[in-house]
């Protein structure tokens, strides 16, 4: 495989030609969701990203094996080291055992997985089913001298850390700046300092997920179950670790800190970050009340829609922003995705009928080339599809007889458009396939014969009565030397 | 809710009156897949059995908490405690991490699931995300007296377990014919007795998926997970578990020994067993080489199949036999559930066109109480499925104006086929909804109106030209007094 991609690297803030540790075999782990409510556009953004990146990979012949995790024990609200687990509370308000609602909004996440085509990670470990696993990884900390028990928990010593180490590293914090910006909250006096953070934390008498530990029955500090779980399945040293940027700190960085006091090695080679989705330029959040969940995308049923947009539009509309940038949600911009993806695949249907000439009048290997420059340059998918509309114009331009393309060529342009727009952007269509489809076909020829027969018959009222029948069911017929032919509009 | 619902106890091998330990609320847990291959007709007969009777206990207004396990650690080969693990067989073969193994198949027996609208259960724990719920079981056993260590390992001691309870007492076992019965196999020598089975097995060096505990590294016993798991989020005790014939002994028997050992009573009040598949009257399995997976089914790539089955004729099929009998499989019984399935669906059709008179010919009260009987009669659908079609009969003649129904009774008549088709059988029709379904319709209005227009005009040629056209995509028009119908075939 060609090694030109370079990717940015949160840790060293720069662009790096990508090495894998263990060339053709890749590990990469990304945060997946805390699963207490549905998915919304805050979650799909990081699973789409990371599904490209792992696409894109896989496409250039590596081995990856993809963890994404599910958080089901351990997180608390608003990311706290004090308060109620996310969880429990939502199974307490709704009279459920904690797992019953792990269950539920996984399996709902799942779907939405489905429909946005984001591939399933190669493992799906949860929080609390590695409990073990992060008393183990406790216990090496607290070896290490980097961790103190206190009250039946277990804190992570930043300052002791930060003396060889540098808490920090990957968000460019400073410890001076944490203490003025942490906030005392009730409990906290249980720690050192205020910017310790739980490795292990006793579980209140109220606490419904808990297990025996050496220190009490408790349960996880929430940085852990990615540390320990990381470990586990790609090794103590592995290459790529994702998440959206809103993870970055504390939880990314306390992830290298635990890391680095058990194992005495930086965790991941190279960090990546995707950006945030805004609303008129907001954060986009639960608690800001302007959320809105992916079910209420595909049924168009928010007050802040004007229509439904389907799973794959919503995949389109991210893939148009680079995973770094922001991307502001609004209507118009989705209908302008929309759009753009309707124009695409209906120039894929045409590319499939392009008859090959003697030569080419554009430059297809140069267009093949640009394609995979912009995903080599950090995976850069809106300069991707700008490259691939280049394509589209082409397409149409031969169609319509105003260019030419050799069939060496054409066999090429196919094959680039499957591999970028299916493979490795993941899209698809999404008129129902089969059985159906063919049915759809063969009324439609039944009726494009009677149509054509009466025009031989010159009885152009029936001929006329067909094509508006067709209009209402937005069915457009076009007429040519060949015959009639027709396209389903939306 | 009415309590007349009858259920076959495998514990007494009597049928009982169902009585909940604290109705409305239910627990039912239920073994799931041990996840190293496809999904085959064996796993689809638990999986159906035990939705139908979720199903049906939730229309009776029962809150129902069911628990599915997924078997990912610790089941060995041939059942065995000694060999090994299925799962790490799998993944070695295949140069995997187990955990791989684990979610590949899994994720595809979810699908098969959603395909055989089996409906997700309340909790699906895995064993490998409860070694440490495992461990305090097997303690609390050691501590009650009735297990030995050996050599790292811990086992269940049959015999003396059997001094002042009953090792049988739901398989009907004798400890003497267990004598007789088990082969010696290497490693035993660790068994005070032959019978004993292992609560806690220390892992040989090769062996990967291990966890630390009091006794050794290694890992769970196979009939360990569904005591600590059934405990954790049923109780102690709890109304049902069910599962298939061929894991009453040991793997039930021995987690009522390992139940009562620990917690010092009974763990389920009922146990439930559905029967096997045969093929031409021969056991169906992977290691007979005669399993066919789902996937074949519904695809039909099977040299035992003579056409691909859809997942709904497949769980008509199952639901065509009592839980409790053997089905035996055969193409001609599959093709004949297909054609039963066709006919209740094109009864249920002509149900929703239907025409109330002033009086019934026919009882509908009594049959929808026939239906019930049927369920509550330790939840017979074949018995319910002949009543089914009682009313496809009666639907008919209704449709070809034989009989009337007041329309009273027509309400009672479409919620009995809505309640017990949809809801309780849990079929669906399998054509694709929505769009698609929209424009089929239209399109056929359209070329049936072209159709109307001709003959209005003597041009009966046309007429016959869109009939037969339409007759090669296997649409059939009637011709009524009230213009014309299609059908639309397989």
């Amino acid at each position: 495989m060609e090694n030109k991609l370079k990717i940015h690297n949160t840790l060293s803030r720069k662009k790096e030609l990508f090495e894998p540790i263990n060339s053709p075999y890749i590990g990469m782990y990304v945060c997946g969701p805390t699963v207490y409510g549905d998915a919304h556009l805050g979650h799909a953004r990081p699973a789409i990203t990371f599904d490209l990146i792992f696409r894109y990979l896989t496409h250039l012949g590596y081995k990856v094996r993809y963890v994404r995790n599910i958080t089901d024990v351990g997180h608390l609200e608003a990311d706290a080291d004090e308060g109620e687990d996310k969880i429990a509370k939502k199974a307490r308000l709704e009279n459920l055992e904690p797992m019953e609602v792990v269950q539920y909004f996984s399996d709902r996440y799942h779907k939405n997985m489905d429909q946005l085509n984001v591939k399933n990670p190669s493992i799906e470990p949860r929080a609390s089913g590695h409990i073990i696993e992060q008393i183990e990884m406790v216990k090496k900390i607290l070896e290490a001298g980097y961790a103190y028990e206190s009250n039946g928990s277990v804190y992570f010593d930043v300052k002791k850390y930060n003396k060889k180490n540098n808490y920090g590293i990957l968000s460019g914090r400073k410890i001076e700046d944490m203490i003025a910006n942490t906030r005392e909250l009730e409990g906290q006096s249980e720690k050192k300092n205020p910017y310790d953070f739980a490795l292990w934390k006793k579980a209140q008498p109220e606490h419904i997920m808990r297990w025996p530990s050496p220190w009490s029955d408790g349960f996880p500090g929430w940085h852990m179950e990615c540390s320990a779980m990381s470990t586990k399945y790609l090794g103590e040293h592995f290459d790529i670790h994702g998440g959206g940027l809103d993870l970055l700190f504390p939880h990314h960085e306390s992830e290298i800190a635990q890391s680095v006091a058990a194992n005495k090695m930086q965790p991941v080679k190279y960090w990546l970050h995707n950006n945030m989705i805004t609303l008129n330029g907001q954060k986009m959040g639960k608690s800001l009340g302007n959320a809105v969940s992916l079910d209420e995308f595909f049924t168009g049923k928010n007050d802040l829609l004007e229509q439904a947009y389907s799973p794959i539009t919503i995949r389109f509309f991210i893939l148009q922003a680079h995973y770094r940038s922001t991307i502001d949600f609004s209507n118009e911009a989705l209908q302008s995705a929309e759009k753009g993806l309707k124009k695409l695949f209906t120039a894929i249907k045409s590319l499939d009928k392009l008859i090959a000439s003697e030569k080419s009048t554009s430059n297809i290997k140069a267009l093949r080339e640009k394609c995979y420059d912009a995903m080599n340059d950090d995976f850069n998918s809106p300069i991707l599809i700008a490259n691939l509309f280049e394509g589209v114009r082409i397409i149409n331009s031969i169609k319509d007889k105003k260019e030419t393309i050799s069939a060496e060529d054409l066999e090429i342009l196919k094959k680039l458009f499957n591999d970028f727009v299916f493979d490795i952007l993941g899209l698809k269509t999404e008129e129902t396939t089969g059985k159906q489809n063919e049915l759809v076909d063969g009324l439609l020829s039944t009726i494009l014969s009677i149509r054509q027969e009466a025009k031989s018959n010159k009885d152009y009222a029936t001929a006329d009565i067909i094509r508006n029948e067709l209009g209402k069911l937005n069915i457009q017929i076009k007429d040519t030397k060949e015959g009639a032919s027709w396209e389903i509009g939306d």
